[in-house]
C-alpha cells in the first residue's frame, strides 16, 4: 500500500529489523516491482499489486502511505480499523485545522476524526506522543527544515523575545515535485535555469506556521518564497528573523544565539550545528538523515541557514526514524 | 507557418535582411508570442495565429517549418502551389526511397511528387542545388555532423578506399528530443543519468546511409547508436572507421588523412578542422553554426570525432545558411 | 588591454561600428586568440600580446578593461593620459568612499584621483552622465540586479516611505566566480550542491548600500546573502522590503507598487516588469541584456525578484550597453 | 593509510564486520577528518594522521590504499612486511609486464618483487585467488566494465570465434578524475560540455588488452576512447565486437549470445544482464556495486552496453566486495 517514494525502498531493504511483505499501487495489473523501476532487480522479489486492506493486514504490522494528498485519508480510516500502524507521508493528518487543510489543498477533508490520533512525526520535538501513536504524519520537507531551525529561537520568543518576521527563502530539488509529469520539469525546462514559484502562496507555509506558533506561544505568519533548484536533490533554506532586540547588539549575541541552537540539540542524533562562521551545503547532507544548520546574527537580523536531503530527513528518512521510534528500534537503526 | 525551434526567432530576429512577419501554429486561439514565450517580451510584436496559406502567401517570401514529421507534407504543396518558398525542418524531404521513409516514419508518404524537387540542404554537399531550389528539406542533427565527418573519406572510398564498417556512437543534449511532454525527459530522468536509446535503430540512420551511399558510389550501412546526454544542447559523434588497408600503416597515413579533412573542407565556412592531436568539445560550438571536426587514425582504425550545436548547425543555423544560399545573401549573415 | 570576459569578446565580433584591434593580457609569449580560446577559431584573428599603452593608443579609441580588482588601478591613469576612453569592468573606480573600497577589497587605492571622474555605469540611474564620461566603472554583477530592483522603491523612501530593512538572498551561477582555480569550483564540487557563501560579507554590500543609499536620501545598510547555484549563468535576487505601512494593506498596494515599477522603467529598453503574479527566471535573460523584474506585496512585506544574466547585463552586456551610450550609437545596437 | 575515495568510508562504516580504526594522509598536522569532510561530522570520531606503519599494524588487519599511481608501491612492500593484509585502489600492482607499467605511468616499477603476489581483484574472474591473497589490486573504474563486458565473448573467442576488433567507447562522470586542481575539472568547464579526452592513449587501455588477451588466449588490443561527461558519477562503455562469422546471421545470433552472457553471470551477485532490448542507464547503477549488461546483435556486429557506479563497482564497492572475500563474509555484506 505504498509507492516508493525517492529511496523509502531502499531504505528498508538495508534496514535490520525490518522485511518488505507487500508494495501496492494503482495499476492496471500486478507488475515485478523491478520492472517498474529496474534498479530493484535482484534486489527485491515482489509484485506490485492493486490495495487490499485485508490481504495487507495479514502481511505487514506497519503501512508507509506514499500516495497523493487527498488519496491518503481514504485509507487511512481503513488501515487502522483493520488494526495496522500507519505512517502517511502526505499532507493529510499534519493540519488540526480542517479549514486550513481546506483552502490550501482545495478539498473538504473526509476523516476528520481520525486527524486528532495522528501525530506531527517532527522526532525533535514529540518524540514521547510519537512511541504511543498508530497514525503518524510525517511531515513535509520544507516545513522539516524550516521548524528545526526555528525551534530554538521561537522558544525563546515563548520566553520574551520579540519576533517582527520571519522570512523563509527556501530553495528546493527537482524530486521535491514528486514524479510529475509536467512541462514545468523537463529538463530543458529546470537545467540551467532558476525561479521561484508559489510565491507567499505555497501549501507547506500553513504548517510552519502552524509549529512555529505552537513554540512561540502565539499566532505567527511566516513569509514563505520556494524557489527550484537544478538539483535532484536537497532543501537548502535561508531564513532570516528579525528581532525587536532591547540588549546590546554585540558579537556576544551572535554567540549567545549559537550557544542556544548547540544546546537546543545536544543529543539529537540527526541535527548537526555548524561551528560559528560555518554554514551549511547540499553536499554533506544528500543521501543522509541529517538536518545542518548554521546560524549568524547582526544587528538584530539572525540569519539560519538549513539543509536537509528532500527525500531523506525530509520524507522517507524520516518516516523511517519515526518507525524506529514507534517500533522501540534504536533511532538511527537502517539510517547510517 | 511555424513553429520557434529552439533559437529560430532569435537568428531571424538578428538577421538584417529578415523581417519575421507571419508567426503560425495549431494554437486555440490567437495569442502573443510574448506570452507563449517570455524571453520574446519587447523583442517580437507578433500574433501567433492559426496557419491560413493565402494570408502567409500575402506577407513571407519564404516559409520556416517546424513541424512534426508527417505533418510537414500535408503543407508543403499548398505553400509551394501559392509560389513560396518553403525551408522545411522535418524528415518529410529528405529521404529520397518513399519506402524508407514509410518503415522509419511509421507512415507512407503523401507527397511523393514534391520529393524529388526538395534538396537536402548540406551546403556542404549541395550548395549549388540550393541556390535554385523553392524546396529546401533540411537535413537531421545526427546526420549533418555525421554526414560531414564521414565525406572526405568516402570520397576516398568512392576513389578506391575499402571500408569495412562505420561505427557511429552519437551523444545529444536532451534538446534533441523537442518538447515532448514524456516521463523519460524530466529533469530528475535525465540529470545525473546518461544512456543509449533506439541501439542500431534510429531514424536518422537511413538518412545517413543514403548520403555515405552517395559519396561512396556504393551501398554502405552504418551502425549507430544515439545516446542521451544530460546537457541542453550539443551533439558530440565519435565515429569509428575500419580501413582495409593495403598500404603501411605509418604516422604519415594519419597525417595524410588529417590534410584531406583540411583540403576538403578549406573554404567553407562553418567546418573547421581541429589540428592533429585535437578533438572538438561541445563548448566551442554550442550557440554557433559552426561543425568542428578532429581525426586520428591508428593501426586502419579511423577516429573522427564531431561537434555541432543540434539546434543551430543541426537545425534552425543551417536553416538560416539554407536560406542565405537560397537568397544570395552572404551564406554567415546573421550566424556570427 | 582586456581579457575575455565571458561573452565580451563574441559581443564586439558581432557589433557593427566595432572592429576588435588589440587583445593583451598578462601572458608569457604571444599567443593566437584561438589557440587560448578555440572557439574564436576563424572568428577572430589577432595575437594576444603584453598590453603596451602607447600601441593601444595607437591602435584603439575604447579600452575595456577586465582585470582582477586592484590591478585595474594601476593602468587606468596611464590608458586616461593617453587619451583613450576607458570601460572599466573591476571594483576599482566603483566605490566613492577609498575607506569603504580599502577595506573590502583589502587594498589601498592606488588612483584616488581619478575616482571622482568615474561613472558608476547604470544607463537606468546614470544616462546623462555616461554620455560624457572617459572613465566608467562599470556596475558589479549582483549590484546591478539589486539596485534595479530596489531603485523605484528607494525613490519613494526619499518622498517619506519608511523601509525597515532590506533583505537580499542571492543566487548565482558559477561564472560568477571567474575562472578561479580553486577547490570549491571543481565541477564535483559545486554540481548537485548549493550553498550560501560570505553570508553578509560579501564585497559587493557595500557598492549597493551606496546606491540604495543614494537614491533613499538616507544612509541604508542591506543585508546580503550570495549563493552559489549550479548552472553556469544567470543570478536571480529574491529581495524583502518590510515596510512601516501607515496606510491600508489592501490589494491595491500591491498593485500600486507594480504600477510604480512600470512607469518608473516605461521607457528603458533593457529592463521588463513582469505582468502581476508572474516572476522571473534565469532561462528569460541567459544570453540576454535584460533584467527582468517581479514585484509582489503582503502584509507590508515587498517581495521583488529580479533575474539577468551575470555574464552580459551584469557585465560584458552592460559595458557595450554603456559603450554605445559613450559613443552615441542606439542603446541596443548589438545587445538583440 | 588511505584517502577517503569517494564512498569508502560511508561504506566501510555501514558494514557489520569493520571497524575503522586508523585514518592516515600526506596531511601537515592531525586534523578531525569532520574538519576536512564535514559530511562525517557525528559519524566517525577519528583524527587524520601522516601514515606509520608500525601503528598501523598494531591497530589494523587490512589496509586501504587509496594514494595516486607510483605511491603505492612505496608503502605496499612495508605494509605486507609488517603482516598487513593491503587492498591497492591504484594501477600499481595491475600489470604484470613492468614494461606496460612504465610506459602508461611514466614511472619505472619499485617493488616488481610484490607484482606477482598481487592478485587482480576482480571477483567475476578471479574469486579462489582472491580467498587466499595478502595483496589485492583492486582494477580500474573503466577496465571493470570493458572486462566484465566482454568475458562471455572473449572465452567463445578462445573457443574459435574470430573477433576483427574490439572498440571501447566509454563515458565516464567527473569523480573519475579524482579530486584534482585542474582548470578542465572547474565547473564551468564542465557543466554543459562534453568531449573526449586521451584518444587512444588512456592509462587503462593496457590494463584491458591484457586481460582480455588472458581470456581471448591470444594478443588482443583493444581501441579505446573514453568521454567526460557532465555527471559526479557513474561510467557507460559502448562496446562494439565486430565477428567474422562463418555461420548465419539470424535473429537466433542475438538470442544466442544472449543466453550466453546470461549463463557466465548466472550466480554473480553484482552482475545483472538486462532483458533482450533493453539496456543499462547510469540512475540504475548509481550509488550500487551492481554492473548492468546489454547485449545486442546485427549483422555480425556485437554491441554490449554497461554501466558501473566509477566509485562503487569501479572502485571502493569492489574493494569492500574483495575484503568480504579474503575475509569470508558474504560476499554482498555492506553492499545492498
Amino acid at each position: 500500500l505504498w509507492e516508493l517514494p525517492g529511496t523509502q525502498g531502499t531504505l528498508l531493504l538495508r534496514h535490520p529489523s525490518v522485511r518488505i511483505t507487500s508494495l501496492t499501487a494503482k495499476i492496471d495489473s500486478a507488475q515485478h516491482i523491478a520492472s517498474i523501476f529496474p534498479k530493484f532487480k535482484n534486489r527485491l522479489d515482489l509484485m506490485v499489486t492493486l490495495p487490499d486492506v485485508a490481504a495487507i493486514a495479514k502481511s505487514c504490522e506497519v503501512v508507509f502511505l506514499a500516495l497523493p494528498h487527498t488519496v491518503s485519508m481514504e485509507l487511512v480510516p481503513k488501515l487502522l480499523k483493520a488494526g495496522l500502524r500507519v505512517i502517511d507521508l502526505s499532507a493529510d493528518y499534519r493540519l488540526a485545522d480542517t479549514a486550513v487543510y481546506a483552502k490550501h489543498y482545495h478539498c473538504a477533508h473526509k476523516d476528520s476524526a481520525n486527524i486528532a490520533k495522528g501525530v506531527y512525526g517532527l522526532p525533535e520535538l514529540y518524540r514521547q506522543m510519537i512511541k504511543k501513536t498508530k497514525l503518524l504524519a510525517n511531515p513535509g520537507c520544507y516545513p522539516t527544515a524550516a521548524i528545526l531551525s526555528l525551534a530554538p529561537l521561537m522558544a525563546c520568543a515563548a520566553k520574551g523575545l520579540e519576533v517582527d518576521s520571519v522570512i523563509i527563502d527556501a530553495k528546493s530539488g527537482v524530486t521535491g515535485a514528486g514524479r510529475k509529469l509536467a512541462e514545468g520539469f523537463l529538463f530543458c525546462e529546470c537545467n540551467e535555469d532558476f525561479k521561484a514559484y508559489r510565491v507567499n502562496a505555497h501549501q507547506h507555509a500553513p504548517e510552519i506556521d502552524q509549529e512555529v506558533s505552537k513554540l512561540a506561544g502565539k499566532k505567527l505568519s511566516v513569509t514563505f518564497v520556494p524557489h527550484l533548484l537544478p538539483v535532484n536533490r536537497g532543501i537548502l533554506e535561508t531564513i532570516y528573523v528579525k528581532k525587536n532586540h532591547r540588549g546590546t547588539k554585540s558579537q556576544a549575541t551572535s554567540h549567545k544565539i549559537h550557544e542556544l541552537y548547540k544546546k537546543f540539540y545536544k543529543t539529537e542524533p540527526f541535527v548537526r550545528i555548524k561551528d560559528e562562521g560555518q554554514f551549511p551545503r547540499l553536499r554533506d547532507v544528500v543521501g543522509t538523515n541529517y538536518c545542518d544548520i548554521g546560524i549568524h546574527e547582526e544587528a538584530g537580523q539572525v540569519i539560519i541557514i538549513a539543509a536537509i536531503d528532500n527525500l531523506l530527513k525530509g520524507a522517507s528518512g524520516q518516516a523511517v526514524q519515526n518507525m524506529n521510534i514507534m517500533f522501540g528500534f534504536a533511532e538511527q537503526t537502517g539510517l547510517c
